[in-house]
């Protein structure tokens, strides 16, 4: 086929009647271009077989066309945990726009997990991996090193890393959750946290601790918890049953607060009256709740994406005879989170509205 | 290794101090012992690092050692439906034991769809596939079959096939959430039905309305919906707003009928008083919303195991020489969903308990 018949980014613009900068954030899978107008762009450039240049050059030449994700949790929490079934969305949403496959495995142990990515790697089943649930001297970016696999990290670990990261300010969702209690009037605010072990657990913990301080309190009681459910359920239990019970309860997840209404509910608790409840990540559930949740918007559908595109541009920059692994220089910063206020908050003590 | 030493599963049993029918239910991933029991008996025999026979063998001359999953889906609905979560899961479940892969492709459209499987087949990336998501006629079935690609069905097509399937008899928990109603004394029973070109969809609506005739009745309405929370509130919205509302509405999935407690709960209408919902799959959400969901519990990860395993067997009789696709004779039976009552559902007009 001849190059000069390849579209430009500039003919799918016209052809779609935006602008290229449009197309440049829908094509890359960007935050940027409305849901509607993302779609159109993605119909008009399919219609015109468009390709990137530097990508498609690269998607060509890779060997496995497949982007592996391997996740060391228990398959419970795949199922439990609306996080995954969005991230691997989002990571489909760019690979499969370019036929390529994502190459999932749950491992058991850190054994299993080093032993998949060798598998991976000497294989050639994936030309890079996205690594999710980053941990507090988490062990698996000395061995991707080591192994010459291709990756990229959602957020930047502490841990030094040559790869690119994924990263969102959640912090300030979390600290905008905690604002928005204190500005309600709540002075009794605790904290359902997710395990420490993980760094996102870690430091969304820190943020609620860190608003608090700011207004020269501290958690009313903090229980740390695993994002499921059920764990959220009993947090809300234990927290209900303190003899000064908190008026405010501030989760590390959605599934942990949903669950936490229902144990209020169950309890003859008035919502929001008597406890106000907030989550993080705006799972689709969470305004079809009763009273529908107060939450932090995260997209993690865009953050599959963006690691998906993320790791593309690296593989595409190694195509090119650029061996470095990428660093931090590539990172890709998503929106940062906002807050989304519900009926599942207000002022303590407040009639219903 | 010599093949003497290799433990049997009488020896798994006897360490794990169970019978061998628990160790070989717990082994092929399919339902018949709890699931701590499941835990401990493969821990066991991890730690003995048994390996079944045939398996084990099949396991190890497969090329690809990888199952793949082509969903005919929008990215949308893996995100928020948690039955492909689930599914996923139970497939992994499987196949992570032997260090296989899932090969997980998201298609647009049906030439991709072919493409796809062609690919898979074609360059050998997958050793099977699993296919969800049955659509009348559905062509994937003769062209797997052209393909030689091996593949396990979610439910038996109605369009002929010679591969196995994993079956559930849904209708039954279908009608089982009818007769519930009908018990409590409802008559104006209404339906939020899924899509009717998914047999799954139409399989459903027709229980219901199999279950109404018996007892001499038609459903009082039905909308069809597309299984997501943002269609089942529309639908509630819609049933709420007839001149003679239903006193009950089942639905062919729990996203939409939690999302229609909402938009009850949202217009005052008492609930169970003045309109009892039920739901279909039991998401882990379910028993954790207000008030707790009726529902039907179907084990979607029990689903992707029994696929995985079928896959498995089926791969297996294939690397011992059998060249059948398997058939009907190979249909591996869920247990029935059951009917799990819990607060959403009541009376009409009954006072709140």
């Amino acid at each position: 086929m001849a190059r000069s018949t390849r579209p430009t980014i500039a003919d799918v613009a016209r052809a779609a009647g935006v602008s290229r900068g449009a197309v440049s954030f829908a094509l890359n899978g960007r935050p940027g271009v409305s849901d509607r107008t993302r779609a159109r762009i993605l119909r008009v450039a399919d219609e015109m077989s468009w390709q990137p240049d530097h990508r498609a050059r690269a998607m060509r030449v890779q060997r496995a066309q497949a982007v592996g994700l391997v996740l060391h949790r228990s398959v419970d929490t795949i199922a439990d945990d609306p996080f995954f079934a969005s991230l691997i969305a989002g990571v489909e949403q760019v690979v499969s726009r370019h036929a390529w496959s994502l190459v999932l495995d749950v491992v058991a142990d850190d054994d299993e997990e080093r032993a998949t990515y060798e598998r991976l790697a000497r294989e050639r089943r994936v030309d890079g991996v996205v690594v999710s649930d980053v941990r507090v001297d988490d062990p698996r970016i000395g061995h991707l090193v080591a192994l010459g696999l291709p990756a990229v990290t959602l957020q930047r670990p502490t841990t030094p890393s040559p790869f690119p990261a994924v990263r969102v300010d959640d912090d300030r969702g979390m600290r905008a959750a905690v604002r928005h209690l204190l500005d309600l009037g709540h002075r009794r605010i605790a904290h359902v946290a997710g395990p420490a072990w993980l760094e996102h657990g870690l430091r969304r913990r820190r943020a609620v601790e860190a608003e608090l301080a700011a207004a020269g309190l501290a958690p009313h009681a903090v229980v740390e918890s695993d994002f499921t459910a059920a764990a959220g359920a009993r947090a809300t239990a234990q927290l209900l049953d303190l003899a000064e019970p908190p008026t405010a309860v501030v989760h590390a997840g959605d599934p942990m607060a949903v669950a936490g209404l229902g144990v209020a509910h169950a309890r003859g608790v008035r919502l929001p009256e008597d406890l106000s409840v907030t989550g993080f990540d705006d799972v689709e559930l969470a305004g079809h709740v009763h009273p529908p949740l107060t939450t932090v918007r995260t997209d993690s559908r865009a953050w599959g994406a963006g690691a998906a595109t993320a790791l593309v541009d690296l593989l595409a920059r190694r195509a090119g005879g650029d061996d470095a692994l990428g660093g931090e220089e590539h990172d890709v910063h998503l929106p940062p989170p906002e807050l989304v206020v519900r009926g599942s908050t207000a002022p303590p003590g407040a009639a219903a509205t």
